[in-house]
Order: C-alpha cells, then sequence, then structure tokens
C-alpha cells in the first residue's frame, strides 16, 4: 500500500553515499515542516491537513453531494491555478463513469471555450461551485458573470440561491460579501493552506463530493501518506529519498525533470504536480523546470531528445502496479505483424514491459531516472500520492534556499493587466 | 493573412545585428531545403509538399469522408506519433461540433482507456483508420487487433472491408500486406516524408477528410506557406527570423522553448510542435527542450517559474486575432468583484490585455520572447502554422549541424522492449 520509489537508475549519476551527506539537512527540513518553524510557516497548514479533517465534513460534504446530483445534469466548477488542477486532476485520474459530468470555467479566457460551454450549459440543470479566496480574480471572476447571466435566463433567485456554493474565504473578500448578501452557501479555504496545496481542502472536497467522488477514500490515502512522509527516516521514507535525489540531481546540472507516465489518465495528475513544484521551486533565480509526458505515446515525440538530446535532463516515472480491466492480446492465424509472441498477455503487462526498456535505456542514453510506484489507480492511492509531492517539494525547497510556499512572481503580470484593463 | 513574428521583447538579449551576421547560414540552409541537397535530404519531401498535392487526392478524399460518414457514428483512428498528432492538433484546434467523433487508439497502452474505447464501441457503427508504415509498431498493432475482435462481433467479413482503410507504405510491410490479403482500402505514405511531417500526407489528410474537416482550407494554408516560407529574405520571411532568433538564444544559454497561446484548442497543436522540435533537433547531446503551456491557465501554475526561476528560457506567444465568437462581459449593479471596468468589453480583448502584460512582465523578469500571431482559428491558417513550424525546424536544424530529419534514438527502447516482449 505505501509508494515505492526505485533508484536504480541513478547508479553513476547520484551515489547513496552523497544523499546520506545531507542527512542532518533532511532532517532539519522535515522538523521544520512538521513543527511550522521553518520559512513561509504561515502556510504550513497543509502538513497536519489530512489528520486535521474533520469526518463529520467529510460526511456533510458527501451528503451535499448526493443533493446536488439529486436536480442537477452536471456541475461546473469556477476557478484556476490549484482551485482548477486538483479538481481536474483527481477527476481524470479516477475517470468514473458514474461520476457526474464536471465543466469547467474560469480557467482560461478562450472566448470560443467559454461560448460553446454557456451554450451548452442552456439546455442542462446545473450546479455551480466558485472557488476564489479573494474574489477579484479575473478568470474566475468574469466567468461567474457569464454564468450568472446564463442562470438568470434559467431559473429564479430563490432557485440560483440552491445552485450556486462559493469555496471562499470565511471573513473577507469580494466572494465571500457576494455569497453573504445573496445568500448563497460557503464552505471555507483555511488561511495557512496555500491554492497549490488545497486539494484536501473544500477547494477540491466540495467539488470532488459533487462529482460523486469517494473523499473519505482521498483524505485516507492522504492520511496515511501524512503518517509515513513526516518521518525522518531516510532509510524506510521513499519522499525523503526522492526529494533529496532530485535536489542533489539538480545541484550536478539536472534543471529538468521530466515526470513520465505510462498512463494516459495520469496527465492531469503532472499538471497539478508542475502547478506545485514549479511555483514552489521557481524563484529566486532556481528551481527545477518541472516538464511532463504521458508514455509510450510521448516516446513517439520527446523519446528522441530523452535518448540522445542535452543531458540536463532526469526522469521520474509513475507507474501502477494494478489497473482497473485486463484486455488479452489476441492470437492471429496469419501473424503478419509479428505479435503472436505476446498473444495471451495482458495490454498492461506489454506496457510494463515498455516501461522497463524505456527506463534502462534512456539511463545507458544518460539520463538519471527514478520509478514511483502506487498500489491501483484509485482515490485512496492518490490521496497518498498528492500528500507525497506536497511533502517532498516542502523538503526540496527548503534545501534550495528558497521559501517554497510563496508566490511572489505571480503578481508582476498581474499589475501589468489591471493597468491594461483600466482596473 | 500572412503570420506576423513580433520580436520587441528579445531586446538586450539578442540584437538585430547578431541575426543579420549569420544571413548566409541561413540562406544556404533555405537552399539546401529547397533543392533536397542538404543532410537527411532523402527526407525533404515535406519541403514542397502543398504545391505537389494532387487536387484529384484532395477531392478524392473529401468523397471517402462523405462516404464514411453515412455509415458511421464514429471514426476510430489508430496511430502513434506523427500519426496521431497531426490528426488530434487538427481537430481539437478546430472544435468544430459538425465534425464525426474521432477516437484515438493505439496510441498508447493504457489498459483501462482501451478497455473503455472497446466497451463504447461495441454499440456504434464506425470506421477504423489504421496507420502505419511499417505496420510492427507494438502500439498501433495491438490495437488493431483488439479492435478487429471487436469488429468481428458486430460486423461481416465484407462489411469489415468497408470499414477498414490503412494508410500504409506503398509496397512493403506487414499492413501493406495485411490490406493486400484482406482487400481494405489503401492510401500511400510518401517514402521522402517522416512521420513528425506528415501531417499533409495521407497519413493526416485521410482521417481529417472523413471527420469532416474542410482538407483543402488545410492544403492552402501549407500551399501559401510553403511560398512564403521558402524565401531566402531576412527582412520580410517571419519563419526565416523565428528560426534564426531561436538558435542565436540556444548558444547564449536559453535551452528551453515555451510555446504558450491563451487559447484552450491549440494543447495539441502544441504537443505537434513537441514532436516536430524535440525529435528533430534533440540528438548528439545538443536540441532545444521544448515545453508548452496554455494560458492564462499556466499563469497560475507555472508563471512564478515563468517570471523568477532559473533564466535558461525563451518564451515564443501564439496569438489569434480573430475569435470565432463573441462574448461581452455583463455589467453588475453591485460591482463586488470590480470589474465593471471591463463591462461591455470582450471577453477576448481581457485575454489579449492578459497576453500583452504577460509578454512585458516576463521580458522585465529575464524572459526573452517572441509573439506568432494567426489570422484566424481555422484550416487555411493551421495549415500555414504547420508549414511555418516544419520549415523553421529544418533551418535550425541546419544551422545546429545535426541531420533534422533522422530519429536514432527511438530505437534504443524499442529494442530493448523487443527482447523482454520475447520478439
Amino acid at each position: 500500500m505505501s509508494i515505492k520509489l526505485d533508484r536504480q537508475f541513478l547508479k553513476g549519476f547520484l551515489e547513496e553515499s552523497e544523499v546520506q551527506a545531507i542527512a542532518a539537512d533532511l532532517e532539519k527540513a522535515q522538523h521544520d515542516l512538521t513543527n511550522k518553524t521553518g520559512t513561509g510557516s504561515d502556510f504550513l497548514g497543509w502538513t497536519d491537513l489530512p489528520s486535521s479533517i474533520d469526518d463529520g465534513l467529510i460526511d456533510e460534504l458527501t451528503e451535499l453531494g448526493k443533493d446536488v446530483r439529486l436536480n442537477s445534469d452536471c456541475i461546473v466548477s469556477i476557478g484556476i491555478g490549484g482551485s482548477y488542477l486538483g479538481i481536474k486532476a483527481t477527476l481524470e485520474y479516477l475517470r468514473d463513469s458514474s461520476h457526474t459530468p464536471v465543466y469547467y470555467a474560469g480557467h482560461n479566457m478562450s472566448v470560443d471555450y467559454t461560448y460553446e460551454l454557456l451554450e451548452n450549459l442552456k439546455d442542462k440543470n446545473f450546479t455551480v461551485i466558485v472557488i476564489s479566496k479573494s474574489g477579484t480574480t479575473t478568470e474566475p471572476a468574469l466567468a461567474f458573470r457569464l454564468i450568472k447571466e446564463v442562470m438568470k435566463e434559467k431559473y429564479s433567485e430563490e432557485e440560483m440561491q440552491k445552485r450556486i456554493i462559493c469555496v471562499t474565504d470565511g471573513a473577507k473578500g469580494a466572494l465571500r460579501k457576494t455569497a453573504d448578501a445573496k445568500g448563497y452557501r460557503t464552505y471555507v479555504i483555511p488561511d495557512d493552506v496555500g491554492g497549490r496545496f488545497s486539494v484536501l481542502t473544500p477547494v477540491g472536497l466540495v467539488p470532488l463530493a459533487c462529482a460523486g467522488v469517494d473523499i473519505k477514500a482521498l483524505v485516507d490515502g492522504a492520511r496515511a501518506g501524512e503518517k509515513e512522509y513526516s518521518s525522518t527516516d531516510l532509510n524506510s521514507n521513499t519522499c525523503l529519498q526522492y526529494a533529496a535525489s532530485r535536489y542533489l540531481l539538480y545541484k550536478k546540472g539536472k534543471v529538468i525533470e521530466m515526470q513520465a507516465s505510462f498512463y494516459d489518465n495520469m496527465q492531469y495528475v503532472s499538471e497539478w504536480w508542475k502547478q506545485l513544484f514549479g511555483e514552489s521551486e521557481g524563484k529566486d533565480g532556481k528551481g527545477i523546470f518541472p516538464a511532463s509526458t504521458v508514455l509510450s505515446t510521448d516516446l513517439h515525440s520527446m523519446g528522441q531528445l530523452m535518448q540522445d538530446g542535452m543531458r540536463n535532463i532526469f526522469e521520474t516515472f509513475i507507474e501502477v502496479e494494478t489497473s482497473n480491466h485486463e484486455l488479452i492480446i489476441p492470437e492471429e492465424a496469419d501473424n503478419l505483424d509479428d505479435f503472436n509472441c505476446v498473444a495471451g498477455r495482458d495490454l498492461d503487462w506489454v506496457n510494463t514491459q515498455a516501461h522497463k526498456a524505456t527506463a534502462e535505456a534512456h539511463f545507458e542514453g544518460g539520463v538519471p531516472n527514478m520509478t514511483i510506484t502506487l498500489g491501483k489507480a484509485d482515490a485512496f492511492h492518490l490521496g497518498q500520492l498528492y500528500y507525497f509531492f506536497e511533502r517532498a517539494v516542502g523538503i526540496t525547497g527548503y534545501l534550495l534556499g528558497v521559501n517554497p510556499f510563496n508566490q511572489p512572481g505571480v503578481e508582476a503580470y498581474k499589475k501589468k493587466m489591471f493597468a491594461l484593463l483600466g482596473k
């Protein structure tokens, strides 16, 4: 049930003694995270979030979800950044046809996308979940305005009250004011958890529960992760090993980390990971550049460069031990494609061989790589993985000497944009 | 109608005189491409492909598409790499609800994805297009085996003959043999066009025509591109300017190119671009690392790193001048979100201000950037863009001193995998 980490293909690039040599730094990083004594400690609410979540809230949100699904064909989730990626990543990863469809809005300003969404909503019964700490982030604020126009054509003010749920600040901000004035239901975003760490707060849990996700399992996985990955034991804690290895590879000039999974449903988990890692580490002129591929698809696009290009890359594979389905490859009498050698095998077995071959070939080509293995593609293991990555980036952020919990750089374009908008 | 290139935000990072200084190299690269005299000249069929396409073929494929749509709820396109990305990029970019749905297979070995696809197909009438030069690439070969099993349950052998179209080698290979033996219709992949350059060959044109795309417009756009971007006039040819600029930025340590569009439908055009550029340049220990973002979505994930992280990045924005729809932002009496300043404006106008603000902020933060502007989100302009990028990577490949038209590195993992598969 634990996440496994295979580091055999770091050999020659990074020795175990080098990891052991920074054991004291790793221990300090863990203590500073657990005791909330490090840089950016105002935003360390995520470290013990899983164990602090009240089971009563989980039950309440599960009931809320049942109510919402009774009167809604679909859900519109309005949010951007951390108020979008965790939700999208979870739903895409689980890809469960019994979930109520979730449409996203306010995560871009593509007019054609938004136009088509609004047209589509005109014929549907839907519930809107608006997720914004301030209520003044441009994309979700404008999307909320546009969607309310569609709702006004369909629903009474009373009905709109039932169909709008706000996830926002507990006391202040435009969305809080709107919700209080209009009587919309609200759920609170804690002050000490930043957007990119918020998937297990109401930011993620409210829309996921409404879609029908087993949020109890997701939280339980994160609880297991919290217990395991808060440990300071370098020999057993795979999260510490991963964090230390990537930090040391970076110091040796491996400035790009390629996260590579062999499952198409992992695509948005990688997008979530890219925000978490890029926004936490990419500052003060430092930070690993996070990139992602879905294999074997992208072996036929980025594979050449991975094998033979600039040697400034390391790779982290993600593997899932058990698939949800089985697909046996049929035998063919004429065997023109010469694949009867795998007839009778499960397709997943072939996929696993592709992973083994790729890890070894890239290693021999000069790309050090690790493999993270999850037990199963379900909510529990995803919750565990979320915590694994959150903890890991807290550790490498401290090793890098940055504040992993702020994002001062995102204000630069906003200031210029507000000036152009006349705001 | 031409593609525009704005290079104002290269100032201080790259001067015009540096571009002019390599004018002779650029001219030689263009000549070697046009006259097919450079490295990898066996695979330069793409350079004059648009102007060589017979209008009779376009008419034939357009008719084929009409026939296919008469008896098919959907199309299954089996292929990987260049036999997948161009099709997906075009359909996602155009996102036209009048197109017949296309499902992809053989582009991965995710068992859960493939299982669900096969289940879904059981209730549908469909046509299968198998795209593979050799017919022995693992992913499409196994997918074709599995899909034929579903077809056998539904269709007679005669009906299967009508519903399977092969795009493959003209003379040799397993798929050619299969097609000839079974009497499947075939279209030929030219010998002198590599997979990543094949979107305008039958590889792309057959499935796109079957889906209902205006392939005449796509090809006409590429023809306009061929005419314009084959020129050796550095002062007017934006493709030459783009190629020269990115090569020189790379020589100055900007080893990552981030392609950033402000439209969600551009996501797979960027994926297509990543294959084209990564596979052409990433060899001999060289090559720019191609990455992509969709903004403003990813300003809320990768924005921090772009603004303040390691300064080893340059950025190429893609802008589209005219949206297909209009969405006016409504005024709100209470103005709690403070966005009445943009009430009455089109959402696309706000999106454009976000682009302007981002380009300037990233430039000031140390990220040199360029903007490519297309006229409209339609097939013509996409065809033009495809040629623009194909030509550009040919030029930078020659400047880098690599063979941009081979991919020796993709064999490494395949050899190991075939050994593991017992092949």
